[in-house]
């Protein structure tokens, strides 16, 4: 069954790593958010693509979320002394990640062709494809104006509230060939449990994406999302607190209603904790399955991986 | 006594830090050969630059004569699964110097204050000039045509015999303020015992930089070389071969012969083991000094040193 798994960060990865799991080799195909990727020590950074990357690699640290596992830090204690910015910390082995990137990003060639010749290197047997090869840049706005994504994210710890959201970019950016060629042959589209504004936001923002996706679901290719938000809370990041700034509603209904507005979606996987929604979202017009979504582990990764897909197959029958 | 001292990699960093040794805080500065730098993994490097900062450092590996003590390879170790090019080997505290620069220099930097602050952030007592702001980059002809210098130095261990060198980009360098305000302030010129054609002949074909050390002398300053030569072989690196296949003399009296060829000298440091030569440098209207050039240790990079100063002081008297 080829799937197009849309994911940010670390809950994306956790849910494409279950689909990995489950699916034969080469039928995953993970559209990665591109907006909080950035520039710092004259590296190119791509956060959430290096998250799913290192995470269908087997190489991800489980605990912090980010990184390699038993990753070093040289060369970050070096800079230090050097008087540079260490505010975001690139561990020894994932600076060989932007090293790579960056030199073939400057030879002229594609962040695509770049993803999947890191995919191959790693033995990663899914693609990991950015959602567009141009430049997106997430930007956020607070109390002390915009601010670029990481200076919110990671500098500041998502302290301030956010006021509104914008994708820089994203209206000179394209669908690129590869993901329009796994959407086309995809038969089931999973929209991960990744911040619905800030990780999915921007990929659905690319001009195109959205409508490849509403072609699909027209062949009967259903459309399902997983909620990130349990119990109104978000399992990580400042998904949650973002939507009530925004003026939304901060739970897993919040996320159905985001996705439906857009047009994207013919099903929904809550937690149980949150089966007093079902009413509600199936109101939007979805078939809602509820289940464990919290992946403490790698076969829970997987077991969300399978109810997604069986919920997302009852969508259509 | 306020010395400039004109340096390549290894045999340049040494006599600098021996000069570092017997020279008040301040009074060195070291003019770095730029003509081997070069860009990989989308990085700016300058291996010279980074001998001689490193040595002054007090922070340089001994015995390979480059990059630091104590490195850690975690960046090249990953960058080689990625299958990315290791032949120039990049320890992980050296990277931090390549990004550090990198950074700054896009930014707009002049690469003398990115060196500066370098030096500043390491507690490096003297001044390590680049000879140049502008890129100058050392290509030379062997039998299989023009090679970029490190290709021919690194890559393929010097192995080619070198036919002809230009210096690309060397007719639109300009003699840096620090630099010139270094060779007018100073109280000697001290040539290290570098390879004479592409460690020190970068920096001579710097245009304005001759005329510079021309009128310092006519001042009074005087202007010793230390043979890099002894008994026919170089001390370190391809010098002696690369003399011969330009069709000179491989030997110190070769050295000081393209140095007065230049303009460049009063006075001449040699090798014990080189005396019988000594005449002939005399020869060329050059006082001449014989001591043990070759610097084993700390102790005897200082005492080389003490020995050129009372030379050069010598050489007007």
């Amino acid at each position: 069954m080829r799937v197009v798994c849309l994911a940010g960060g670390v809950g994306g990865a956790k849910l494409a790593d279950g689909l990995q799991q489950i699916l034969a080799s080469g039928e995953l195909t993970v559209v990665v958010n591109t907006g909080d990727d950035f520039e710092i020590h004259s590296l190119t950074i791509c956060p959430d693509h290096d998250t799913v990357l290192y995470t269908l690699a087997g190489i991800a640290e489980r605990n912090q979320g980010w990184g390699l596992s038993g990753e070093t830090w040289a060369v970050m204690g070096q800079l230090a002394r050097l008087g540079d910015e260490t505010w975001f910390r690139l561990g020894d082995r994932d600076l060989a990640t932007h090293l790579f990137r960056t030199e073939r990003l400057r030879r002229g060639d594609r962040l695509t062709d770049v993803a999947l010749e890191l995919a191959r290197s790693l033995g990663v047997p899914s693609q990991v494809l950015p959602m567009t090869d141009g430049p997106v840049r997430t930007r956020v706005r607070t109390a002390d104006g915009w601010l670029d994504f990481q200076d919110y994210f990671v500098r500041l710890h998502q302290e301030p509230d956010v006021l509104e959201v914008r994708f820089e970019g994203a209206e000179q950016a394209a669908v690129s060939p590869e993901v329009r060629d796994a959407i086309r042959s995809a038969e089931a589209i999973v929209v991960a449990p990744s911040n619905p504004i800030v990780s999915i936001g921007p990929i659905l923002a690319v001009p195109g994406l959205l409508e490849e996706i509403a072609a699909a679901r027209q062949r009967g290719v259903p459309s399902i999302a997983v909620s990130g938000i349990v119990g109104g809370k978000a399992l990580r990041g400042p998904a949650d607190r973002m939507l009530a700034s925004l003026g939304e509603e901060p739970s897993a209904l919040g996320v159905a209603r985001r996705y439906v507005a857009a047009g994207l979606l013919d099903a929904f996987v809550l937690d149980r904790q949150d089966e007093r929604l079902a009413a509600e979202v199936r109101a939007l017009g979805l078939r809602v399955a509820a289940t464990d979504t919290v992946m403490t582990d790698i076969e829970s990764r997987a077991s969300l991986a399978r109810e997604t897909l069986s919920a997302a197959e009852g969508a259509t029958s």
